[in-house]
């Protein structure tokens, strides 16, 4: 399915949870809940986007921080910027490379790929600063999880992206991005076809499941309890994807 | 306004022109037509996205290729690469400097301080290779001009967002991004603020012009005839603000 001739609407309709999310949770459960009490019900065709925080808190990705034994390093790196050396230490723990380090930036490549600050560990929103939420251990597992279980459910074929916040180089502020899909192909290649001036589209291809994570960032406030909403009328291309189809091979890449 | 407590939907309404949007044409007229078409009506707080595209073609930053002079330069790096070396001429001439050169890409921080593709000098979507579009002289410019004469026409208050398609570092795939905006504050910051488990959010300034420009690129299709959407629903921040805003300051860019 594609753009072409389309002229519908897309509706963002937000997803809030009543309460906390906590280690072992059902998500499924937790947000098929909160769909019932805003009156909404999943449709065939529809796209769930999670922020990963609440995917991680059920998985049990959180680590105490009170158990973190810096090293090292990580107690010099914390000293010198006055940040947490045990978040510098779990960061590093969770990177297989660090693209960037200066003052209190530290950019690394996480053990999935994904190059964002800090290997995505982050403190903010979980307890108050008891523990820290890792990214979850394999973000498109997770999305296929939610999916097949809201599948068996409901009976319906949705599409489901896990996302995260991550900054950028050049520009100011955080965007979404989808670290996990399952059920659409997460880029669109518009390679090879031609636009309606018959000029052939050479290096188009879009990352429909970033700008899917962007919309969906505009309800899933940081403060707003309301981490997922369903996206609802934007044809996507189902099939197999991956969050890691989002991930530029290193070595095309010119900034790493 | 702050997505606290905040738990409405957000819809995403498609303007379709009719036919060709050519130099000199009222862009705001056209925009009005087609909204009348699909029955909408601007409603005070309403955001308009609109594809850089025509606002550069109603303003006639055009550029015959034919009357292209390219370098030496240019002309070599078009032979070794198999880039058309008139267009590679016309993104140095809209840069200030090359951030990337890397076979055929030529990342560059055009005029206006924008990190991108060839200074956003594109051919796709004009008339079939005869010229090449620039970006907008002044994207904010652009952006204010149409919020005003919408509110001089229907009296309501908008925010406009005037979008391009960029690449970006360590991911795949092209996302819009704000390049011009008028009416709003295209950046959230939530420093200094506290989640509601007490804990500080350091890090956390959203760019929110550039989700919104993301939620508009679902619906502002390549092949589509639809250049603007209206996105309603969102509670921005109004007052002044400057596509300029979303630039990261050279001096704090670690990829520059």
């Amino acid at each position: 399915m594609t753009k072409r001739g389309w002229t519908g609407e897309i509706r963002i309709l937000p997803l809030a949870v009543d309460g906390e999310i906590r280690p072992g949770d059902s998500l499924s459960g937790r947000l098929l809940a909160a769909a019932k009490r805003a009156q909404l019900r999943f449709q065939d065709g529809d796209i769930l986007v999670v922020k990963h925080k609440v995917v991680s808190k059920v998985e049990g990705a959180l680590v105490a921080l009170d158990e973190v034994r810096p090293s090292a390093w990580s107690r010099a790196w914390g000293r010198r910027f006055g940040v947490d050396a045990r978040v510098t230490e779990l960061a590093l723990q969770e990177s297989r490379r660090v693209v960037r380090q200066k003052s209190r930036v530290l950019i690394t490549e996480t053990r999935h790929g994904f190059v964002c600050a800090n290997s995505g560990v982050d403190v903010s929103n979980v307890d108050g600063g008891r523990h820290a939420v890792l990214l979850p251990e394999d973000p498109d597992r997770s999305a296929g999880r939610l999916r097949a279980e809201i599948k068996k459910k409901l009976g319906v074929e949705i599409a489901v992206v896990v996302s995260d916040s991550f900054g950028r180089p050049w520009r100011e502020g955080l965007t979404e991005v989808a670290i996990g899909v399952a059920g659409m192909r997460p880029l669109t290649d518009y390679r090879g076809r031609r636009d309606p001036h018959g000029y052939s589209l050479h290096a188009t291809v879009d990352a429909v499941a970033d700008e899917l994570a962007c919309a969906a960032g505009l309800v899933c406030g940081k403060l707003a309890g309301t981490p997922a909403c369903i996206i609802r009328g934007f044809p996507y291309r189902r099939g197999n994807g991956s969050g890691r189809e989002l991930i530029r091979p290193a070595k095309y890449d010119l900034f790493r």
